[in-house]
């Protein structure tokens, strides 16, 4: 993509109304754009990271089984009052909003309810089951403070899986697949070392539910890790038994901060019961379906992202999720700049070429800014030399490749 | 995919809360799921066609020059306000919501006056024009009544493609260009031959805006075409002095019910004013950004599409739209099947493969409720013979192919 076709513009200055890391280099760079607290357009770049993002959760959520559909925003009360979790006192963070003759609807921040009614129609059999069903859309809280920029917005993209079981052994058996792909989710956005599963409370069908939090001085959450076995515990069931329960030893747990960038709940008959969400067993015995539900913040991601992956300068993309591969400055040298993007175009790989009419400290600038992960300078220096510099944005590291396009394809196809 | 991997299920009965055929038949064939009145869920197979109706309109939109972002669905009312079309006097079809600290927001039912507030900090000068900024989302509209299925509901996916330009005549030359982008989406949906370039009411800016209008039954819209020309006129602008500007004759015209797919206008400095939305020329003046906007409908067109394409048993998909090119149909011949969907699955064709446990007419009839192009069937018989049974389901046409998956393929590269 040519920048000049980008209608987004990079800001020098830091803002004044984002106290997050998140929110100020991705609107500098020109990924977002705020539309009020908390509430954020998605630029044609940021929108390239949540699709890249989006897809590697697709990609995951597939392998275990699951299909995509698409829910609603709009909810209809009847079916949040089978739970009793309609009423503002029992969820503090509802958006409501009203059809024309009165009646009272919510956006949607979750889909338990009506993911549980709707399955109702199409759940008879213990051949219909396992289903594992999911959304990847925009959900809407009502957060009174929204203070850690796309983090916790009052509208954002997440996934959420729900599956239906026969029976706690089959939901079992997808918990652990559920883990398994939830780790390779934060492995492979570049999160991996740093996201560790951690006991979090349960409900009534569980002891524990499973969070996956990000190690961050951005993060809301207090979690202790221990390093060697892998997992953490959060504050909120920091207490003797449990740590006895999980056999870990407090002499040898780290305190530290951290983003929760997912969670896994088993949610047992919670849901399944007051929607009478049943099916015939192999003995024609009526049950209740075994619920859990799956959540990852596709918007959240990105924000963690950017807090765990810049510099002073600017963002640096992990390559799996970086808009796009190469950032091509051409400085004054446009023609052997469009010669070498169209031959990278045609090799396949993703590349935004920086044809504007800006001088040098503009470009660089604004490549360290917006973080792509190579940075591909084509100078009238260079072409004297009859070579090309690609920095590595990451590592910082220069080198010199022929200025022959076949010979620059070449050394991109081989990192 | 499998279907036993599907969750949904077919409805053999017509459902009493339906009136339009589109809701009908995509509701029974497992599409979409009805939440509530004009508020539809969309399923696993449903959101196929809808990612193939997007991923035609993006194609379409991104070789005019267009840009993909993500507006957001929250709106602030003082952006409303400057344009006068906050109150819900003057926009009859608002959903609102509230902040916790009481401010009012509302729900995006389009996004000319969020647009246009947002460039103001993208737009300086004549270099930076022109932008053709699209998003592919969820709009919502409280309408009072729903009655058309999906092609009139509370919340639905739309694309929307705002233009800002230097002045009219690079208006023009773009608002062209959309006219033949807008052409080929509709030819590549399957609905060329129906759908008519109509003239419809201006603004303060033009004469005219374009409507683009499907030939329907279910239309809601009263056309008048004149077929050797492809063009129409829309009742609301057909009058004897329209005519006659048009260069057209009330006795070559035949009045058709028609539905709007897509609409594009010339909205000239209409919100660049009240948001004082200005570039610099060439020259160092100070000028007003004209612009314009462009939808269409993705779910009004995935029920336009059912509409004209569909019988008596059910759907009939267009290829370029269809979930699935192929249905596999296994006979109690699982085993065989298996081999047949791996080969056509590794050749890179999208197949559904009912692998279900049910009888040859329970799946006979799914298959044409469900209106894949092509029925593949592999039953004892045809096993017997060493051949398969491969049905087009538009024109009925049976044919028989070789058992060996080379073949199979074979046939349907060639298809």
């Amino acid at each position: 993509m040519k920048q000049s076709q980008l209608f987004t513009k990079t800001q020098k200055d830091a803002l004044k109304d984002e106290v997050s890391v998140n929110a100020q280099l991705l609107i500098r760079a020109g990924f977002i754009y705020k539309e009020m607290a908390g509430v954020y357009a998605i630029l044609p770049l940021g929108l390239k990271v949540i699709n890249k993002i989006a897809n590697i959760v697709r990609d995951e959520m597939d392998k275990t089984g699951g299909v995509e559909m698409q829910s609603t925003a709009l909810q209809r009360q009847e079916v949040w009052k089978k739970t009793d979790r309609w009423s503002d006192d029992m969820v503090d963070n509802w958006f409501k909003t009203k059809l024309k003759n009165g009646t009272e609807l919510s956006l949607a921040f979750t889909h338990e309810e009506p993911m549980a009614n709707m399955m109702t129609n199409f759940i008879s059999s213990y051949k219909d089951l396992p289903i594992y069903a999911y959304d990847i859309r925009t959900v809407f809280r009502n957060e009174a403070r929204a203070k850690s920029g796309i983090m916790r917005g009052k509208e954002f993209f997440w996934k959420a899986l729900y599956s239906f079981s026969k029976d706690e052994a089959q939901h079992n058996e997808y918990y652990e697949k559920a883990k398994v792909a939830y780790k390779n989710v934060f492995d492979r956005v570049g999160l991996g070392e740093k996201t560790f599963m951690t006991f979090a409370s349960g409900g009534s069908f569980s002891k524990y539910s499973h969070e996956f939090q990000t190690i961050s001085e951005a993060g809301e959450d207090i979690i202790y890790i221990d390093e060697e076995k892998g997992i953490a515990v959060n504050k909120e069931v920091y207490t003797d038994e449990v740590l006895e329960d999980l056999g870990l030893n407090k002499n040898t747990l780290i305190e530290k901060k951290a983003i929760e960038v997912g969670n896994i709940f088993s949610l047992g008959h919670k849901f399944s019961e007051p929607f009478n969400l049943k099916y015939k067993n192999e003995k024609g015995e009526s049950q209740l379906v075994f619920m859990g539900c799956y959540g990852i913040g596709i918007s959240r991601l990105m924000g963690t992202i950017v807090e765990e992956h810049h510099d002073d300068k600017g963002i640096i993309w992990p390559e799996a999720v970086a808009p796009f591969r190469i950032h091509l400055l051409s400085l004054n040298q446009n023609e052997k700049a469009q010669e070498i993007y169209d031959a990278l175009t045609i090799a396949g790989m993703e590349v935004l070429f920086d044809d504007r009419d800006a001088n040098a400290g503009v470009k660089f600038a604004d490549a360290d800014l917006m973080g792509m992960p190579y940075q591909l300078v084509v100078s009238e220096k260079n072409t004297r030399d009859s070579q090309v510099e690609i920095k590595n944005r990451k590592s910082g590291v220069v080198e010199y490749v022929s200025l022959e396009s076949s010979e620059i394809v070449k050394y991109f196809q081989n990192k």
